[in-house]
């Protein structure tokens, strides 16, 4: 990369798993250098599902941008090209990011007594140091008790490693924050951030703890009815399934429009005595507005409920499959390196990802500027491969 | 605020729903000084739900660390004062955010003629602003196929507005990237993204799109098993559920201890050929593996696998219900302002929620330095409540 808008920027990952790697995608992505270092003879990960063709897709994905080392961590010698790599790279370098667990020569006070305005970002589980992954914390946070169809009767994990992603992009931004302070005051710093944690802040954000402390009701399971306003799913006569909302009146009003429908919702209003403009209404009678809308959209295809929709603004979309996801949309099938779009930085596609340890040699030269008798020396030793 | 670490840092929000709001946020939990505005007499979700006492619970979470303005957008001069904010600020000033809609007086064109170094951070729904919302493009990026119990026929939607969230921690990061790029060069950006090309980006970094264009067998619905590897839940003999994860080879044996299954799981490989410290061979025999754990979790009460599970070092957790989360974990019950932990900053706990409009006369003083009798003309053209 190099050429967006954190460029000069240079981060060492040392990494497993979603959390961290996806914080190296991210800083990646906007342009900075980051060298993941893996352990000679693959990581904990490096070979985890999907696979295809003996490569891992997952671990493709996430180290798109990055270029990768490959160093025995458990020499004495590996241990010392790492700590000469992180606290390397000029002002905008020194900056290390893992959630393997800072000890040994990777302890902070170590790497610090090297480079004094070292920024160290450590993500671990649980912030007392014990382990949880994201699939432990999910169950623990609530979300699978009101996650999947009504009246099931156990959890319902979602597939998507929400928390694990929350945190990526969160250190990555813990990253841009601590370098601001050191680019001011001249000071590093130690960053630790728990999966666990960032699952309770987000809870805590949208209500959830709050309600729960407060409401006496507990948060009920609403399958695909989104709480406290009107949305749901709904399936099409040749078997497409949309996700249809009314968010706000003006949306409420659209789909009255579109379904021809405003006349028995105005009944519904009647009938009780309320105005369903007001959102909460709307999902307290959800389901004689829903008996409204299923017929309608059972009887009609997913092109004939797409041009009604489509036409009177309402504010939906159809269900999709990955793979359908890839073919119909072109901003999938090659997406952009970033999904944001900074206006003095010309965007660019997605770079291929480099395999594991690539750019081993390239990166000892460039950056420690070992020479030849070296790099040769360091592979007899089984350092490097 | 003020004693984070990104203190001096100015943003002025305009925003609803989740994703900018969930920026400003994660930005105030750093120390940063956000400045919500509102449109005078409540904005489009200013009630949602959760509600308590009158309160939006939802509103307030998303508030959390940030002073509030109720201001009348559509007058002039409402506009002219939000316009001196967000042009104020000194050097760390000059940022908005927003997901409402660049247009009018609110076009980056128009400020940047009166800031030419601002920096302004829109979220959108879909890059050709289109509309769409979380659940609109959850629909639409595979996920309600791959969610929910194996077998079931429709898509399940996440009940976490998980696009929303990265959306909004990415827009944070975003901020702190143009602001960094800002202090180098003294130039000034517009930053889009788009909640769709974020949930591609993820779906990217996680190897969804690769192994929907390369690998021919869809990803299928697994329930609560977790794809490539040995996760799952389990329901224990009074009723409590557990997330079970043996995703290395060291939680693998630490399983087998725990359950004293070691001698069964041998006789999967012995029968099978294949060697189980292998995650894939893991999620191939997962059924065979299941059948075994079950019983062993389902004789027993929580508090016996409890025991068992943390005297080997399972990976595990129990599922909770949000209830259940803040009665048990005082880092749920009581929470930091940021789940981010800074070495050279103390930590502070979660500041209470403004109320809609608390500190518009307030900043209208300190921030513009109007006076009284200006903030009583205001007040009486209905600018200001």
């Amino acid at each position: 990369m190099g050429e967006g808008i954190l460029a000069g920027l240079r981060v060492v990952e040392i990494s497993a798993f979603v959390a961290a790697p996806m914080a190296g995608a991210t800083l990646a992505s906007m342009g900075a250098e980051v060298f993941r270092v893996e352990q000679l003879g693959g990581g904990i990960d490096a070979a985890r599902w999907p696979v295809h063709e003996g490569r891992s897709l997952y671990r493709a994905g996430l180290d798109q941008g990055k270029r990768s080392l490959a160093i025995d961590l458990r020499s004495e010698r590996g241990q010392q090209l790492v700590t000469d790599l992180i606290i390397g790279g000029g002002p905008a370098g020194g900056i290390v990011l893992s959630n393997l667990g800072a000890r040994g020569w990777m302890a902070y006070e170590r790497l610090a007594e090297k480079r004094r305005d070292l920024i160290m970002v450590m993500i671990t589980g649980s912030p007392d140091g014990g382990s949880a992954v994201d699939y432990t914390i999910n169950a623990g946070v609530g979300f699978p008790w009101v996650t999947g169809p009504e009246g099931w009767g156990g959890p319902v994990n979602h597939v998507l490693p929400a928390w694990d992603v929350t945190t990526g992009v969160l250190a990555a931004a813990a990253v841009l924050a601590a370098e601001r302070h050191r680019r001011l005051t001249g000071q590093g710093q130690l960053v630790q951030l728990a999966l666990s944690d960032v699952a309770i802040a987000v809870a805590a954000h949208l209500g959830f703890l709050a309600e729960a402390k407060l409401v006496e009701e507990p948060r009920g399971r609403y399958g695909n009815d989104l709480y406290g306003t009107y949305a749901r799913d709904f399936r099409t006569r040749d078997g497409g399934y949309v996700m249809v909302c009314a968010l706000t009146a003006r949306q409420w009003k659209s789909l009255g429009e579109a379904t021809g429908l405003a006349g028995p919702f105005a009944a519904i209003e009647v009938m009780h005595g309320i105005d369903l403009r007001d959102e909460g209404e709307r999902f307290r009678h959800r389901r004689e507005i829903s008996a409204l809308i299923e017929p309608w959209v059972a009887t009609r295809t997913l092109a004939t409920v797409r041009d009604a929709f489509d036409g009177a603004g309402v504010l939906w979309g159809p269900y999709r499959t990955f793979k359908e996801l890839v073919r119909e949309d072109p901003s999938a099938a090659d997406p952009f390196a970033s999904p944001i779009d900074f206006s003095g930085f010309e965007r660019v596609k997605a770079p291929p990802s480099p395999a594991i340890g690539a750019n081993t040699q390239q990166l000892l030269e460039t950056e420690l500027g070992l020479g030849g008798s070296e790099l040769a020396e360091l592979r007899e030793q089984g350092v490097i491969g």
